[in-house]
């Protein structure tokens, strides 16, 4: 291959280094509960130890391995140990890990069908087997008008929807003339930050978002929503999108959606539905009811990268009207145009989403599901919700801890009846002990420790260890 | 590790199937030059030979590599092959695709300093190391008040620069209120398509951006652009943003960023300068011309991922304040807050880009830079526009052939004098043949050949080949 000098790592040195990580990541995991769960290091303690200036010549490849063993670990908070409960997940797992290996290692572009065909029928085949998978309504099949792509974060699936929405209450002039105002956004005062960080950027104005007060169970109320649509209304503004939450960031809040979804239909108000974490859950049919109302839906997310073992980045986006969307984000130059694209025959996934070009993402979705198989992935995903429950029953049977809403799924939050003091102080020592992570939330402005069973590798015993601990730093606090 | 039945696949067979990818992978480079560039395979093809139905079951993965060899192999189209002229090239080498098995066995996100500090001060130590190695203004490093972030896609650093500069130029009213019109944007005519789409998504509306007339180089005319936007005053609009291009998509334009910058501090206007592809090119000393002027700009981005032989994505997106984005960007809800980002201390990438989640993509580009070493990058960039040049040199001595501008870096747009009709054939058979891909635009109104060398692995023996099937097919047309 090589008939004039050149800096290029081998392929033979390739496999041979290839193979080197392959064993260094298997005794990372099957060895990572030694690590403390949540890194240790302060900051500028990662870039202290780095080399200032960057190297004239090439490394070897065992001194870049060097310094990542015993710089960059330290660093890291480890996100794929089972005693990681907090935020939600971020999973991966090892067929995902093998998907991404070989879609970095084919580096194929899939912006356009015509610059790698294969890049966007798989996706597109994939994203239509979830929605049998997960038995979401027909219409965000490709075969109707609708259709899934893969979106980076359910952060840029809501604002694409938003945009969509945006653009059909203005009859695209937004796009062609410039956003004039006047439009009004909704969700509950429980959905997630991208929801405000979207209506910044599309314009609209974080005063445009309307929060609409949550019921006991911290869910959207319908009746408040339908109450606020009229207000604005009658000062003469124009709603133009609904973001529901299936389980909020918080607290896993299911929102209504039957109702909200009717009104939408009569006000004629674009439902978007993120179901970011929580619609992995719909794989198993006994939790199906989760997604009860998503007919209603104009667009729907949920995040693979987060609870279905596939590694961030991979959230599926659906739309029930793909014309929409596309009219929305649409460009086509010159330098992009082809046979296939002019022929209407292929889809452009460019035109579904915020960047251009785009990795081969659906290998590793496709290699999971098809490793586990729909049976698989549903035992998982069952076994979390139940080890879940069996935590939040511990925590009932407790008289100094109390359930601060019902656990739905696999989120329980919880706290100490002694105050928001003492729960900080015993999620503090909890982090610090290293041996397990959970977060915090304010609910009903509480401190409220969140602690989310969802990680690839998380079983019974990981669950039990953590109840261990947070009773035996509950006795030691109490002790003080 | 495994107490109750589950369905993962264990570390041991991670191992093993790790080793038949990375083999496989290995052999697919050392081979790639057997396989048409351009994939032959008809819309719908791919999708007709995969399972209709999702497995219930799972598989055994080398059925999975079976069909991946099979059904999605002759749907790509090869990016990573030496024969690749195409677009852009997107590049890849040995030691990225180790990072990217890395990053994705690792499995952490960095969308907080505090959810792992590793994956946020690395990043920050390499786009500083950057800063250096391409000789970029000070004021990008993160010591000052300014700083880099790895986005996704120019795309993505455009559409961030121009809302940033809608928030300054608004006083951050846009955000809070809404937008409210009477704002302008400023590019070429041959500015890249992710411009607009910025534009529209921002609000600003597409009768917003003024396409600014080019000179005979394709080059942005400073002297129209001071004209437009005294104009647009003159009209009570208010100049926000310009997009100066260094290397346009087209012909690789380099436009005047001197007097471009000088008028856009007298008027007060955010410069974004787009180098998506050319920017690597100022890894040598001798190429620093192209960024004369960038001492003008408050944003600048270019992509590693394009020449700099490092997996998509990775854009290098800096900004000279910092604040400015963040403000613009920023959410803090409960459930992400923490001591580290209350510190101050701290960059929390989470407020520099649209995205909450993101993977740790500084690996692979820490990776590629001590693999290669500065002396090897500067080596391959070397010889990529050398042999570019060289091509140049045998268009302009082929009396049928004719360069339609002079070729600055290493893309050159070129045509057979016999008129659009013969070139769009002539393209079409070349593509066809599989030999090769290369693809077209239109400059000064004419069907345009472009050839672009860039790919990682492309050597002179590659565009020599490339210029004797030219003039191969050249010969057979004209005798048709």
């Amino acid at each position: 291959m090589s008939e004039c000098p050149n800096y290029h790592m081998s392929w033979a040195d390739f496999q041979r280094h290839g193979r080197t990580l392959l064993d260094w990541l298997s005794s990372y995991h099957e060895g990572i509960e030694q690590f403390p769960v949540q890194s240790q290091v302060s900051p500028g303690q990662v870039r202290a130890a780095l080399s200032p200036d960057p190297p004239s010549r090439g490394e070897d490849f065992r001194h870049i391995l060097h310094d990542m063993e015993n710089i960059i670990l330290p660093g890291l908070t480890h996100w794929q140990s089972p005693n990681f409960f907090a935020f939600f997940p971020a999973n991966s797992s090892a067929p995902a890990i093998l998907g991404e290996l070989l879609s970095a290692g084919l580096g194929v572009q899939g912006m356009l069908w015509a610059t790698s065909p294969a890049c966007t029928e798989l996706e597109t085949h994939v994203l239509d087997w979830l929605v049998d998978m997960l038995e979401l309504p027909d219409k965000f099949k490709s075969s109707g008008s609708g259709g899934g792509v893969i979106q980076d974060t359910a952060s840029s699936a809501t604002l694409c929807a938003l945009l969509a929405a945006r653009e059909r209450a203005t009859d695209f002039m937004s796009n062609q003339q410039g956003y004039k105002g006047g439009l009004v956004a909704y969700a509950s005062d429980q959905a997630h930050s991208s929801v405000e960080k979207a209506v910044k950027i599309a314009g609209l104005g974080q005063e445009n978002l309307r929060l609409i007060p949550v019921d006991n169970s911290l869910a959207m109320r319908p009746d408040r929503l339908e109450k606020q649509i009229k207000k604005d209304r009658e000062a003469g503004l124009i709603p133009c999108f609904v973001c529901a939450t299936v389980g909020t960031t918080s607290s896993n809040a299911l929102d209504p959606l039957v109702d909200i979804g009717r009104i939408c239909q009569d006000e004629d108000v674009w439902l978007h539905v993120d179901a970011a974490m929580s619609g992995t859950a719909a794989l198993c049919p006994e939790f199906r009811f989760i997604h009860k109302g998503l007919e209603f839906a104009d667009s729907y997310c949920f995040n693979p990268h987060k609870w279905m073992f596939t590694n961030f980045d991979c959230d599926c986006f659906y739309i029930a009207d793909r014309e929409t969307l596309i009219h929305t984000l649409s460009i086509l130059p010159d330098y992009l145009r082809n046979q296939a694209t002019e022929s209407g025959a292929v889809i452009d996934y460019r035109d579904w989403h915020i960047p251009l070009g785009r990795r081969f993402r659906a290998l590793k979705l496709w290699f999971v599901i098809r490793h586990y198989g729909i049976e698989g992935l549903q035992f998982h995903v069952r076994h979390h919700i139940e080890i879940a429950q069996e935590f939040a029953s511990w925590i009932e049977h407790d008289d100094r801890f109390e359930l601060v809403v019902p656990p739905p799924l696999n989120l329980v939050c919880f706290r100490h009846i002694a105050g928001d003091d003492f729960n900080r102080t015993l999620l503090e020592r909890l982090n610090q002990s290293g041996q397990l992570y959970l977060t915090h939330t304010r609910l009903h402005d509480r401190f409220t420790l969140r602690f989310c069973v969802g990680q690839t590798y998380t079983q019974r015993r990981h669950v039990e260890l953590a109840w261990e601990r947070i009773k035996n730093e509950t006795a030691a606090l109490e002790a003080d």
